[in-house]
């Protein structure tokens, strides 16, 4: 299940563990409730011929045995809630304890660890939901044995099916190279979706930028807030992706061979180049703040340049005719013909000197 | 004894110590007269057979001798203010006289030491009162022996009452991993105090977020300042907990056994989960900042043109009715029939034109 | 083709790769149709004897076979949209898919790889384009085999030329040093480019900064903002240049001989200086942006200034006007001969006394 | 002789030594002429027996010859600005030139070196002066030879008396550890001076605090930024003092012995306390400045609505009267006997149809 | 030739060096023409005996051959613009084709370079000119042979007479420690010159600090920003100057004697301490343009507040009146004795409701 990005979501839900004994798998995402209309949907892949065969179930043994070792099994778990089940592949795979607690634990920060006899990384896939304007994160858990791949997703992924579809044409590249080549097929379809969230957060940019121009840009404030809160949350879920790779890399196990390094080197490459997007947009948001402060204090300079030339034009003004429309007994101006035509003078020549005083200013 | 985030706060209170030879044992936490109430407790917890024996006492005898190697020994001592106590226990368990003075100093700085024969940590709980809308400190010292821990609070902790409760059911993990899971044990429960105190800070951030849309948003500057200011003292005192978790991964100690290390590398996990959430609650709170200004400035700018709209418009009217408020008596215009309508046409025309002038410039 | 710096350009463009099998050979950059009325042109130059040998043509075959080891070969791909003729070229030269991939990705993060038989790198030419007041940028691939270099553009490039006519001219030290000094020359071009943008930019920088002393200086806005966003372009895209060269000093393969290190030392210091200048910039930018931020506090303190000593000079006056102005039967002053000339004596008084308060605060 | 921390400070003065060989010994403290009438005084402690014996004297015969290895010599000069004598030190004691010089140059930066026989360390201590609310500092060199410790002060400490009673009364652990422990216990009462001073300035900065909710904090702006300055000033003199500790404790000289170390590590400890407050001081005080720049926008926003309401209530009310202080021959509405309760009946419309649009909007 | 800071000084000048081969010799400075006017002077001391014997001449054979080993020859060079003498330097004493090159761009970054026989470092100098108020800067080139240093100035410089003057009286310690030596008192003179012009920048500093406290700062705002120019310049140019230092201490070439090593030592701690202090000028600028903004916030308060008094308090005092000015036939007040009083009195009572909520909001 998706989850949007507020400020409490920077924060890993721990309320439901705290008191329990380091160890007990506990789900942290939906709960249980809403996850028990939908059952863990459990696909998998064996790659032995040609073509690879595929199982689905909705429980362990559905697909077990798996095949021996010449053959790569890749087996997907679609949905965490179920706990039972988790402790379940734990026992059938020898998983370590804090492992499940970690693919349970949806607010796990991205990492990668190797044990005895398996890898696993633990990362986050993107989707910008449109219709929403929020970006949705998912988590997803990645668990290498000696010859098999075991995902576990929190809901159903298009992108893996996209993966699966890619298989199915065409697998020998994969039966060749084994475990590594299918984690980094993995890998790249996930780093691809970081792509397509920063082209949708560029292109926000883009629009925030274009709107400033405009004399009462709608709700700019908010939006860039809210821009900034989504790359502050995308930064701290990709940087550690960086180190995984790198990890991984130079890890010395049987599971990764040396053949795959060139593919994971490239995906370093693209997580190098996710993270410098990544700062250039911090950059460029910064930019754009500082640029909108500008223009509200540009736009109040001349909002008070406007209030401050109609006020000393017309004040000083006022206070003659003020002047003259005092019921003084004895006004010895008020009675002669050239009284009215003279204050009109006066009233002119002061108007003239304020204007040509602010002409000197450049105000106007 | 608790106590609340003030600025000064950040300093420790060294005053008392001043003039004195190092090594020398002084209390800086409540002073001598608050604490007499409180005389300190120690417990101790023998972990033997199934179930642990559980002694109570007000002084150093009640629980000693310690049972021989196999056994593992957990001694809680709660209040601090007694240095003569802590000198008996000094010499009971021959720890080093810096170490006491470390232990008594309730303003040092998160540390991990490794000396001859055990090792001592000593860092912060947190605590947030929802009463005061402050964040409550205490300092915790945990000294790790051959077969025995030894805790120091500074007064009776809840958390630590959970870490007993969960061990009168089952010692078994315990008893076979020995005083480094009883250490994790206990940091986990100081870092889950993390993770609680730093749900409050997101949930006072995200209320903050919230009231910056409101008109008059209460407090707001107050509120950030004070947030702010919790941030930078927890970070102090949490950044070098992850120092101390790498040290005693890296420790080659005899109390600290390879089985515990996966236990270690999990915390470290944790506190670097800590750690990359108060900096996005600094960035975050940054934004806030920014945008609290920019909101600031938008709505002056606001202000301001509904002023000189209002200014603008009336000021030359003002003044045309001025003008023949006149009292001359040559005002040729005063004696036309059409004088009147004519003014209001006038006037007419100039407010109009005003108003074509700011909606042209988008102010309307 | 060269393309703008926006703000979606600091994005890879990955768009028409997503869902494809990793290493497919596609190019992001112009459209297919765009490209297909310029047919890649490439260009082959052979250091044998004293003068170089040159070969021109649109397919593979014209250039090819390459004399043997002692001759040095230069080919120049002018063009990338055709991906049958680039893998024609992988064929030909045993070039590994991923870096076929990456030589068609113009949006290729600069960089360098070392593989068996072939050093590559890929970096960034920039190119001012003064007419559209924008900078322009292209990617260039340089692929060094054991006795050729092969070369390939987004589009036809004047410096190239320039190179070759250099070699025309004279080829001897290039002959004695091979194909190191060969890239060295190349990379000298690029970096020379870097500086005549770098010099583009100082210009408008120092442009700015004299306008900002103007009273209306005309976009000054858009003009910080839009140098801000080229110079976080141009720093995305040389920074990793530095490392490249870094790289290529100590990588051991033979096609670098250590009679090129002094070059490649020489280009790094280049690079450094690039990187020292774009620093500065940024510096320099951020100065004048909080100079001009301060520029108009300043004059909206100027206006504050006039506007308040107008309206606090005459609205006490307009006051005392309209006291007299109003028509109650019995105001005694009215039917007093000096009534006249003392409301004048009281608003000489009045207005010289907030003169003097003006003055006093140092306002006028 | 202290000295106030202005800008200049910041620069070592170096005129006087300009054009002078290097290795010259200039004093570059207060000038000859003030230092004639306080010739520098020599005292020396002798350790050998329980108690120390102690000399005095104002030339360095007077505490010559030093007795022969097992004892342990101090010797204290209080007063720098005798060259000569200085002179005869480095004679007697085989001091390196370039050594003497940096003790003479009291504007030295905190730095420790190891030459052949001796080792040295120069830093500053800090004294809060409350009467001229400033920060007095001054230089304190301390050279360490085999069996004896000379400190140089610019001028009688009071610090260094508290060490000599202490020593008075206790000095056997002095003997036992010899030269380094000496050292630490004068570094330790250095670093306590940096508490004191830090305790000064975190009064300053929470009474900072506390002013700034006042309507009309007293020099706030200046305050800020002679903590700034302040803060500044002292980073710069303390943070060099981590490495010396650092450096101390790897050194491999025989003059401090491991047994010194864990008080070496006690120091080091203290100074990154001191660094992390003087780090968070920093924030805070950003913190403060921020703060202050937004209380005086939010102060200026609400001294603006004041105006704006009160000039949008009243100017149209304005307006309305003006035109009915007009004299024009034929207005048909002067003569109705409603007029006059029919235009205060649209003047309290207007009115509160304004009101109503504030209250809107949220400005009362 | 000395050169003005300006935005585009941080720029090397390579225009004239577009599209020439690498390790052509092209003079960047001062033009040619103006440079004919000035021929280059060379000038060499040989240190053999008690006293050095000089020669002085404009072509390279006055000077040569130079005396055999165990003499040591300094030759200065004043003036670069002679292409063709730089030339025959190269070949005289076997220096590389790119050091050449990189003595003549004067716009190098400062560098040090260890080739086979010879050092060479390249620096700035600086000077402060009083009269156009502007920083000078001249390049100074130092290549270091076995048994003769070279030195290439921009033009003549009192500097480096000063450092001939020393030697003529006494030249011991040169002729003992060799090349070394004579490079460490040529860099002691610039290092020196780094600290005088920091001292005319504090000067400066300090002299705006004083002037933010005057009501009409003239010219604030550009001078912080020059200041600020000019220490970006300054930084970019001395930082590598600890490098260079740093460099120099760990070069194993056989021209630098262990014996010089400590020189070099005291030369990095001058460096670091120029470092040091231009940092902290950056962070006092950074404050005095906080402060400076802080100020214009605060004084712009001060003058909307008197406006908002003024205004607010006559602007309804004027409506009053105006209401008295109309002229209704019905307008019962107007005829009542007590009318005119009775206005006063409410306008006093009005006048005073005012002042009384001004009071309250603390603004009078």
């Amino acid at each position: 299940m998706s989850s949007r990005v507020g400020i409490r979501k920077h924060l890993p839900n721990r309320a439901r563990k705290k008191g329990l004994a380091p160890g007990s798998l506990v789900y942290v995402g939906t709960s249980q409730k809403q996850a028990a209309s939908h059952p863990p949907r459990i696909t998998s892949m064996i790659f032995e011929g040609e073509t690879p065969q595929e199982q689905e179930g909705y429980a362990l043994p559905d697909i077990l045995p798996l095949r021996p070792a010449p053959a790569l099994t890749w087996i997907n778990v679609e949905g965490l809630h179920n706990e039972a089940l988790l402790a379940e592949f734990g026992e059938a795979f020898q998983l370590n304890g804090l492992l499940l607690e970690d693919i349970l634990n949806t607010e796990q920060r991205p990492k990668a660890e190797t044990l005895d006899t398996h890898t696993y990384i633990i990362l986050k896939t993107f989707q910008f939901k449109a219709a929403q304007e929020e970006i949705a994160t998912e988590q997803v858990s990645i668990v290498m044995g000696p010859h098999f791949v075991i995902t576990f997703l929190e809901d159903a992924d298009p992108q893996f099916d996209e993966v699966k579809n890619r298989l199915r044409l065409n697998s020998r590249r994969l039966r060749s190279l084994g475990v590594g080549y299918l984690t980094h097929m993995l890998l790249d379809t996930i780093i691809d979706s970081y792509f397509s969230v920063l082209e949708e957060v560029g292109e926000r940019l883009e629009t925030l930028e274009d709107s400033l121009s405009e004399a009462q840009p709608p709700n700019i404030l908010q939006n860039l807030h809210r821009l900034k809160r989504e790359l502050i949350f995308l930064r701290k879920n990709i940087w550690p992706v960086r180190e995984i790779l790198n990890g991984l890399q130079q890890a010395d196990t049987e599971i990764i061979t040396p053949a795959v390094h060139p593919y994971l080197r490239d995906l370093y490459d693209h997580t190098i180049q996710v993270m410098d997007t990544l700062e250039s947009y911090r950059d460029l948001l910064s930019g754009l703040q500082d640029l909108y402060l500008s223009v509200l204090s540009y736009r109040m300079n001349d909002v008070m340049k406007v209030l401050t030339i109609m006020s000393s034009l017309f004040i000083p003004l006022t206070f003659i005719v003020g002047v003259y429309g005092m019921n003084f007994k004895v006004m010895p101006e008020l009675n002669q013909p050239w009284g009215y035509p003279a204050v009109w003078m006066i009233m002119l020549l002061t108007a003239t000197g304020m204007l040509a005083y602010f002409k000197r200013k450049r105000w106007i």
